[in-house]
């Protein structure tokens, strides 16, 4: 692999630099940056340089992204969408491998080059979205890195024979264990928490639980599982999905949690839905939490919604927690970027010298300017290796 | 003008139809029209046909539309935002016109062709960004219909003067007058109505109350209002902007107001801010009440966020209102369409034929996926005019 240099770009308002990629990794950053005879040099224009941006929350197994529309007559309850999909994918024989993989180049395009990927894992369809989802990360791995998170979407405790698959699923591979409203769905919540935490620690891996829990219950459950993360030792190893009970606790409640998320180093994702409770990007800030962003589902049977962009993400977050000033546009960045490299616990990143070398180059003159005007990203640098230029695939 | 003859376009999932245009209006919709000899032809491709989109609520003199960057350091009150802008207005000079008429060209490039904008009227800037917008719907006409709402930004009874202002304003066509949070701005909400409903009456000019007064207060103001739409028989004239208050009383008092405004057909306008509570559109269309969208401002010094392309608008609504069936997303669509029509008075619109020949063509097979995909405009006519073809304008 030749070196790269890219000349003439900018990181914020900053003057022009340039960066030096050598075997997939930044090796210097700073002006006038002299590149070897052989180095394939880029001229940046006096874009914004970004780094790689993170999806910290999708679905790569149950999109639809590359297919005909899927017209949406579904039910409301939660039950009635996990059901639905359950039979829909059975009655269509829906293929997560070649969705997924159709999906992660898309957010390449995009200028994501990190996503963490919760894949189902259910009695039904055992292993195989997981198998299919674990192809396609390992076809991908030099340019997108795809963290899979074996997820009970149908249940844990309440589908006898699940426990087990998860089991076989971190055995086989998974990142990280997932895990789902131990009160609301599994009806049993120190046990579920049991079972699943007792899982994590056998295989020494992180866990992801999705608490959709409102209000107290869900702060209840929050306890639990926070009791579980300091008896294990599990401080930065564990990641709140969702954690709409941040959004729906009075404010000493909140406070608390708050502390508590903070002291045990365990983060928090959010959707930034407009329509739900949410855990306040200031206030998770302000307490020293760790919040990140993703997409959840994109246009799957759940929802019609979701983008391969993760500046839209970010402009989602920017707009559902109000912020409107460029420094705090700069905190729903942080959420696509550092902070959920962070969470997730994804290696060599960001915009220093060692990192591995994703970079994404944008015409905007700072980051709020980028997150609001979304452009077509400029070119993509992913592992140190040109892949998109102008929400196009580049020709290698 | 020459006949156009757009063929093969479909209606949602409909067989495939032509649209006859003939001096500026739908003369025809159908399969296997004729046309003259001399007309012009243009093969839709298939592709979706959809209405004119409407702008229900925004502020074309505020934008910074076309500009570089408007680093947004501004505090959080509303007051902040108020001050903060008339001082930057006086100390750049900011340039109503300009801005205006590249965001309303903004617009109709993204299928836009009428647009409700407040205008600032006050006792620093008098009518200057009246006569600037006005300026700019007069020389728009034919493509873009701009309706302009005298709007007190900075207060009614709280800057004396302005009643004045307002009237010279109606009296020089302002469309419609607006009005601003009676109770928490003017500080006395019954004189505040009746000088603003007096004003009104006199010139027979509809009315649009921007509303940002949460809960009870808000809905306390509501009623002040709606005494005054029954006292001045003014149904079907009067619009409630934001009406944050519709989504923070209790069932109860939520349904005498509905009740109320379906009653004396008063429309409700919602941006669907994600960070604020909203009349929830479902609630809206059970009770009879008309509920339509606008962005507020773009890209000013108010919001770096915001859009002219209102499918983007509908696609918010629908998060907003966790609108997720394709038949729910449908009633997001209706916001930014039919229902803004019936709202505003926009006259002559629709697809049948004597509608002004205002359309659209989007890939998608369907109104839910248009509003998700939200591609380039394939083809925008205005007027009978085509004015567009992928995003970018028309040589005439």
């Amino acid at each position: 692999m030749t070196d790269l240099l890219l000349k003439n770009v900018r990181v914020s308002r900053a003057d022009a630099v340039d960066v030096l990629v050598r075997a997939g990794h930044i090796a210097r950053i700073g002006p006038g940056i002299d590149a070897a005879a052989d180095a394939l040099v880029e001229d940046g224009g006096g874009a914004l340089l970004l780094p790689g941006l993170i999806e910290g929350h999708t679905h790569l197994d149950k999109t639809n992204w590359e297919s005909p529309w899927y017209v949406n007559e579904v039910g409301s309850a939660l039950t009635d969408r996990i059901d639905n999909e359950r039979a829909w994918r059975a009655s269509t024989g829906h293929d997560a491998a070649s969705h997924a993989r159709a999906l992660a180049l898309a957010f390449l395009r995009e200028g994501t080059t990190r996503i963490r990927s919760h894949v189902d894992v259910d009695t039904d369809a055992g292993l195989r979205h997981l198998h299919g989802v674990h192809a396609i990360r390992d076809e991908l791995a030099s340019r997108v890195e795809i963290q899979t998170v074996a997820f009970p979407q149908s249940g844990l405790l309440i589908r006898p024979g699940t426990a087990e698959l998860l089991d076989q699923a971190l055995a086989q591979g998974a990142d990280v264990l997932g895990g789902l409203d131990p009160s609301a769905i599994d009806r049993d919540p120190a046990k579920s928490l049991d079972v699943l935490f007792g899982l994590a620690d056998r295989h020494g891996k992180p866990v992801d639980i999705h608490l959709h829990e409102p209000g107290e219950l869900g702060a209840f459950t929050l306890d639990l599982i926070l009791d579980r993360v300091a008896a294990l030792g599990m401080q930065g190893k564990v990641v709140i999905s969702h954690a709409f009970c941040l959004g729906g606790v009075d404010a000493r409640r909140l406070d608390g949690l708050l502390g508590r998320l903070a002291a045990l180093d365990t983060a928090v994702l959010t959707t930034a839905p407009p329509s739900r409770p949410v855990p306040a990007v200031r206030a998770c800030r302000q307490a020293g939490v760790t919040i990140f962003g993703g997409n959840d589902g994109i246009r799957d049977t759940w929802t019609p919604y979701g983008s391969p962009d993760m500046l839209a993400r970010a402009m989602m977050i920017g707009l559902r927690n109000d912020l409107r000033r460029d420094d705090e546009v700069d905190w729903a960045f942080d959420c696509v970027t550092g902070a959920a490299a962070r969470a997730c616990g994804f290696a060599d990143y960001g915009l220093t010298p060692g990192a591995r070398a994703d970079l994404v180059l944008v015409d905007a003159s700072c980051v709020a300017e980028a997150v609001v005007t979304r452009k077509p990203r400029r070119l993509v640098v992913a592992g140190g290796a040109i892949v998109a230029r102008n929400g196009q695939d580049a020709i290698a």
